[in-house]
This record gives structure tokens, sequence and C-alpha cells, in this order.
């Protein structure tokens, strides 16, 4: 479906992209380069943009075309990593390596695509011997639709708090784009559970609320046939959605939809959009068994939650069912929609008591997901985000959670950030501090300019795509601690 | 040296490319790319151009970047040999082959670089496993100053004379750019050994004046601090003579020039150039010893001849002077320079003597070069296009030759034009004919759409680089037949 009201709003708010040129802080030693010789140069902090450099020589006229080989990297680590041998089952065409010839000599190179890189390998794969090489005047002109003159600092002297906060921004600053993209490196597009967490620190930095607005408005306007929220959105060659599409993630768009109400009191664009609210929760209610219980799938990828193979969605299905519906009707008092209010209403308390009676183990006093009964992170957090659970009930839950080994625990930043927003809701906000001081400040003490994809603090340089070339270490779903520190710790 | 009056000259003669859009006649069958898949394409004849094509998908919108592998051949035997294995001594740039991340699918590629070749081999060497590739629109934007137009049918019924001259005819058509180019593959540049044999048959058939006297103003205006003549002229970024130089290149300069005059009578230019052709005239005479004998020289390169590193150059360097002695004779006469007239006539006699005393073998009654005194192709046909033997002497000399064993061959079309002008000139005109219909005949047979750098009709695919892939197969001092039919059989 493609409503073109709603679209022609959201292309209307399309942001201007603000260009900043960027010179390197260091360049390795190798004056000038043979065959083979490689230079590796460090921009000193994540960006955003397009190389370009003067390529000049020494010696006698060019006789023949240099031959480049240039690998940008976000994390230095990444350059020796030889792209060539990646195998992983992720594209290796997100591998951000060209190979270039550079006919005529000296000339300004200028790389057409856009990179997200802060150090840059340029390796000599041939020239003749006649001449060397060497580099002038190599800039980044960086781009992102990020206002930093609209920033405020944060009000605090700690020092972690600090370099959370700067790092949480930059991350965010390098994914708003046209739209708040997942990741710069990858994939480059607007994905709706990442949207929902780069909106909560938006509005608490560069309050840009434009620019969720258009993301809003694109996903509203670019559904499926059924009318489904797409899980993201392309923008080029035309805006479409995508044909992948989650349980959690399509009922995300309700949520985000009411944190921006909040923020601006837009009211116009609750009712602009309210109809696509009320067809998703109509869409995850065909998900649900005679009893109000969310019926699980076998099927790859039918709901997000986390990048874990491992982890059974039936419970956090559940916890995100109840948190939408929460939402919805919140956003039904708001467009005046009595009926639907009603309705949500019964629907919550229905959804909860199927979730205390079906999906919560008497004997553990945990939730419960599958026919395996699988204890998880995750199925915990989203129960208690959901509302299942509130209060005492809920401290003691996570508890319980923290006493019981055999429990999943969480793989992403974005897991993370639910678990830590949850103990937040429930007033340990000791233990979210620590938990994100932990996790978040591990990056930093990896040297993370930006907040990554996906961290393991046992194991920093995991990749689950077979290679960290193609990890993604700028990552939008990562950016919560500048939203968590400004809204509940520093004010 | 730097002739800026020279230079203008040259410069205002620039011509305007003429454009052209071939469409491929052949794609192989495979409709829909995925990983790993390729495509050869066929544009039925030998191009230089640019090439742009609509990339496509079907399946799922496009969710990661097509990277590609463009490998372009002039013969489609190069699309067999592996660019990443080659190990050769000229440089790999040279081999026309790019990866290309396409970031938005469908759209418009359009490669920047100008590429010389028949076939293109398309390569997916990744992409995601959510769609698959296909190309639409192919195209090659051809490029080359020579004009279709002004070219006059061959007065022949003779099926290989007509094939031969349609191929040395479009050798020379793909090599005229902005200059006469040696090979638009590779080096894509002006060199006067092309130059001389590219001017004659255009001559015959393009008749395209301003173009060779573009080139001689060029390798005029841009000498060495002695005004020594280069080997070769670079345009880009600006005008600019190599730091090669090569005993015979720098006289056939003076060569090319009165070829042209006696083409336009030019009178202007010969006066303009004048100078030139004395300083190079003097520059050869320091080469000589107190015998009037072309000093011999172990440095690499010193005096080209043919593309053989056996060959001794001593013999043919004595018979090349002579040759542009006689014709800084006639141009002396022509701007009415009594002195060096009287000079070069006297210096000529010298040589001459010179040659038949100190560098012909009474015995073999050949002639030999070298302290070694080998007997060579080379050497036997210089003497003779320099008028050191003539008449009856001449063709008795390439008797014997033919009857000598141990007389090095020639490697080149380049050495093998040479050998059939001088037949010419002794009157052996069948001889001429079936060398060359035996020696460019081979490369018809071989499916050859444009003449070769290199042609060894024992061993066809050979690459004295290390891999065909940098060979040149269009190169423009292959194009000879078309001057010899026209000129001497046709007409």
């Amino acid at each position: 479906m493609r409503n073109e009201k709603l679209l022609k709003t959201a292309l209307g708010l399309l942001p201007k992209l603000i260009y900043k040129d960027v010179s390197p802080i260091n360049m390795t030693e190798t004056q000038y380069l043979s065959k083979g010789d490689s230079i590796i140069i460090d921009f000193g902090d994540h960006q955003v943009g397009r190389l370009a450099f003067d390529l000049k020589s020494v010696g006698s006229h060019a006789d023949a075309p240099a031959f480049l080989k240039i690998h940008f990297a976000e994390r230095e680590i990444e350059l020796y990593e030889n792209p060539a041998e990646y195998k992983g089952w992720i594209s290796a065409s997100w591998i951000e390596e060209e190979q270039i010839h550079v006919d005529v000599i000296p000339s300004r190179v200028s790389l057409e695509r856009r990179y997200s890189f802060r150090y840059v390998k340029i390796e000599v794969i041939d020239i003749s011997d006649k001449f060397k090489l060497y580099l002038d005047n190599v800039v980044c002109t960086s781009e992102s639709s990020a206002d930093d003159s609209k920033l405020v600092p944060l009000n605090s002297d700690n020092q972690l708090h600090k370099d959370l906060d700067r790092v949480a921004i930059k991350t965010l600053h390098d994914c708003m784009q046209l739209v708040f993209e997942d990741g710069p490196k990858r994939d480059r597009r607007l994905w709706i559970g990442d949207l929902r967490m780069q909106a909560l620190a938006n509005y608490e930095t560069y309050r840009n609320y434009d620019l969720v607005k258009e993301c809003l408005y694109l996903l509203g306007a670019l559904t499926n046939n059924e009318e489904r929220v797409g899980a993201c959105i392309f923008l080029e060659p035309e805006p479409e959605v995508d044909d992948t599409f989650m349980f959690d993630y399509s009922l995300f768009f309700i949520n985000t939809l009411l944190d921006y109400y909040k923020q601006t009191g837009d009211v116009q664009a609750v009712n602009d959009l309210w109809h696509v609210c009320k067809r998703q929760i109509e869409l995850a209610k065909e998900n649900l068994d005679e009893n109000y219980v969310v019926r699980d799938s076998d099927k790859l990828g039918w709901c997000f939650v986390d990048w874990n193979l491992m982890l059974n969605k039936q419970a956090s299905a559940q916890g995100i069912f109840l948190y939408a519906l929460e939402a919805a009707i919140e956003l039904a008092q708001i467009t005046g929609d009595v009926m639907a209010e009603e309705e949500y209403a019964q629907d919550y308390l229905k959804l909860k008591s199927a979730a205390n009676s079906f999906l919560f183990d008497e004997e553990k006093k945990l939730y419960v997901s599958g026919a395996d009964r699988q204890v998880s992170y995750a199925s915990q957090v989203w129960m208690i985000l959901g509302g299942a659970v509130e209060g005492n009930g809920a401290v003691k839950l996570i508890e319980r959670l923290r006493q019981e080994e055999s429990a999943l625990t969480m793989v992403t930043p974005y897991m993370f950030h639910n678990f830590v927003e949850a103990l937040i809701m429930i007033g340990e906000k000791d233990q979210a501090l620590k938990e994100m001081e932990e996790y978040w400040g591990g990056m930093l003490k990896e040297g993370a300019d930006t907040f990554w994809e996906l961290y393991n603090p046992k194991n920093p340089n995991e990749s689950p795509y077979g290679g960290t070339i193609v990890n993604s270490y700028c990552h939008a779903w990562s950016c919560g601690p500048t939203y968590f520190l400004r809204k509940y710790f520093c004010n």
C-alpha cells in the first residue's frame, strides 16, 4: 500500500544535510608510495562522508594508471582482515573497500560513494616503476542532518558519563542522515527498531522533531498489502517498504508515535497516523491463540527482540504487544476514539492475564517462552516494559532472573537498552546506571568512537557475520546512554 | 624545453571527438545473476569508449549494494586469464578490470573511464540473496577523431585485401583520438614511432592532416633540455614530454615532417619545425665515432628498432640516420637552408660509406651489427631504407638474408612494416604483398578485429609481458596494410 498523502508529507520533511570538511589527524610515515606500499590515514574520530585527495607523483611523468585499493574502517582492527578472504553469510558488498584506477596524475581523486569510517588504508596495488605516489590535501567531507549547534552540554562532571554521552551523541549524529539510519556503514536505512531509540535520544539532544515525523510518515505511508508496517524503508531509487515484517517492529510504530506526540503535542500527526496504529493492533491480534497468548512460530525472523538465534520470542512478543497496547490506549484518548480505547483496554487486560497464566512458571517464578519454556532476560524485560508485572513484583522478578543461571542473556546493545529501561521503570536506577556504565563503558575501553551494533564484553572483536569488516561499529540502537543520562540521571 | 608558440598551434588543432552509441550484438544467456554468476557481452567489433548499462533487479528490493567485477577484453582470450594472478613486468594497472559497488538498484551505471574492448565480462562478486540482477540497455559510447564519412572504399575485389584494409583502418580509427595514440588500451599516448606509420595510413584513408600537424607541433614544442625530441608525449594533466628518448625515434620526427609536407605542401609547418629537425641531426651526430659509424650502446632502449632484447641496434641506427638525413636534405631544400643541405649531403655520403666499410661483412655479404657482428633482418631493412644499398644490390641482399639461417628475425608488426616498405622500395612488390598477406593475414585468421601490437605466427597468444591481459590488440604501428594496399597495390 502506498498512501500518497502521507508520503508527500514525509518527503516534504526531508532534511538538508550539513557538510563539514575534516582533515586527518595522522598519516603513517611512508612518504612516497611504490607498488605494494600502503598508507593508513586516521581522521581522529568517526566520519560519515566522502573522501577526496590529491594524488601526486615524484619521478618521471606517470606512464601508467595508478591502481589503488582503498579500505575504509570504523575500527582499525578491520584493516587487518583481508576482504578477499571474507566468507561470511552477509554480503561482502558491504565491505567498504574499493579498487580504483587513476589515469591522470597529478589529479584530485574524489570518491563518489559515502563511507562510514575513522581509518582509511590506501594501498598501491600497482604502478609503473618510473614514479612514486604521494597524497596531499586529504579531506573527508562529512555529512549528517544533525545540527551540533543545537546541542546543550551534559549536566555532569562525571568523566565516564561525559564520555558515554559524547560517544552516544556521535553515534546518533552519524546515523542522522536523510532518515534515521540504523548504521551508516550497514544497512544505511530506516529500521523502526532503531528509530524508536534514536527518537528518544534525539529528544534529549538535537530535538530534530521533523526528522522523527518524516520517518513516522514514511513508515505509515508505505505498508504491505495488508497495511502492515514494514521493518524498514528504502529511500532510493524511490521510497519503498522492504518485504521484511516483524511482529515486534510493526507494533513499535505505535510507541514511537506516542513518544513523538509527548514531545511535540502534534495532534495532527496522531490523527493522520492513527489508522496505521489501529491496523497494526488488528494484525497483531491475528497472532493470538484462544487464550490471548501470542502464538509461537518457528519462522526465522517472525519477531526480532534480539540478535540471538537461540532466543525463543513468544514471551517477549506478548510483552511487546502489551507495551504497544498501552501506547495505543493513550493515542485513542488523544484522538477521541472511545471505541478503540475501550477495546484496547479489554485486550490489554486479557493479554496481561494470559501472560501471567500461560507464560509464567510458578515454580521458577519467571516468565517462560515457547514449548521448551525457555527462560531469558528478554522475556522478563518485555513483560516488565509491557506492564505484565509491576512494582515490587517486578523488582523480585529481576532478582530471581539474576540468580537463574540458565537464563539466556542478551547479545545486543539494543536489548541492553530495553533492559536498562526496564530497570529504571521499576525504580532500580542504581542497577540501571551500573549496567549501562559496564556495558557501554566496555566499548569505551575498547576505544569506541561510536557505539557498536554488537558487543560481547567477553569477546569484543566477535563478529556473528564472519568478519569484523562487515560489523557496523556505529549503530543507532546503541545510542541509548545519552537518552538515559540526560533524562534520568543528569538533570 | 617548452616552445609556447608551437604548443599553442598544436593545442589549437586538437580535434573534436566523434561519439557513437554501439549496442552489443550478443550477450550470454544467463538472464538473472546471483552471487558468482557472470555474463559476457560481445559488441561485435573493437570499441574505444565508455560503457553504460541499467542495473535492474528481480525479487525483493535490493538490500545490499551490488558488488561487480567488470573486465574488458579486446580479444575473448583475455577473459580466461585471472588478473589477480598476473605477475608480469608491465604494470597491472593496465589491465582493464574494475570492481564497482552499485548502491542504488535499479540505476544507470556509467563507467567513467575509457576502455578499449570488444568483450565485457560482468561478474557478480556478491549481492544479498534477496534479489537477482539483470542488465538492460547496455551501450558503449565509442569515441574517435576519425570521421568515417571521409573514407573512400578500397579499389579491390580481393576479399583478403578488403579484410586487411578494413581491419587496418579500424585499427587506425580506434587509435585516432585527441592525438594519434599508440594503443587505446595501452599506452594511450602519442609515440613518434607509431605516428610515422599512422600518418602514412591516414593520408590514404581519413586524410586528417590537422591531426598529424598537431602531433608534429606537440613533439616539436615539448623537447628535453637539449631540445631532443622525446619518444612520446603525454597530454594530461598538461602536455609534457616523457623522459624516454631513443636515437631512432627522435630522428623519425624529420621523416614524419617530410611525409606531411609532401601530402599538404604546408611550407609554414616545415619552416616552424625546421630548427627541431636540425637539432635532432646535431644530437644524432654526437653518437658517431671517428669513422662516421653510430656508436653501439648497451644502454637498454637507447634505440628502439624492434621489440627484441636480442637485437643489436647499431646497424639499424646507422640505416635510420641515413634515412633521416635523406629527409633532412629534402627539407633543407624546401626551407632554402643551403648550408644545411650541403652539410647533410656530406654527412650522408660519409655515413653511407661508413656503413658499407665498417658494418658490412664481406664474407656473408650482409650488414652486421655490434661487436658480435650480429646479422638481423632489421639491419638489412634499415640499410636499404636508408639507401646504403640500392637497386640490384639490395635485391641480392634480401636474397642472401633469406638464406641466412642465423639471421635474427622480426617480432613486431612495426618492424614487419619497415620490411614490407623496404621490399617495395627495391621493386619486390610481389614479395612485399606476400609478406603482408601472410603476416597480417595470420592475425585475421586468429579473428583479429584490429591489428595487434605483437604477433608471432608460431605462437599467436604469446605475451612478452606475462599475460595477454596486458597485450595491446589494437595498436597503431600495425595499421600499415591499408597504406600499402591503397598506395602501392590497389590504385
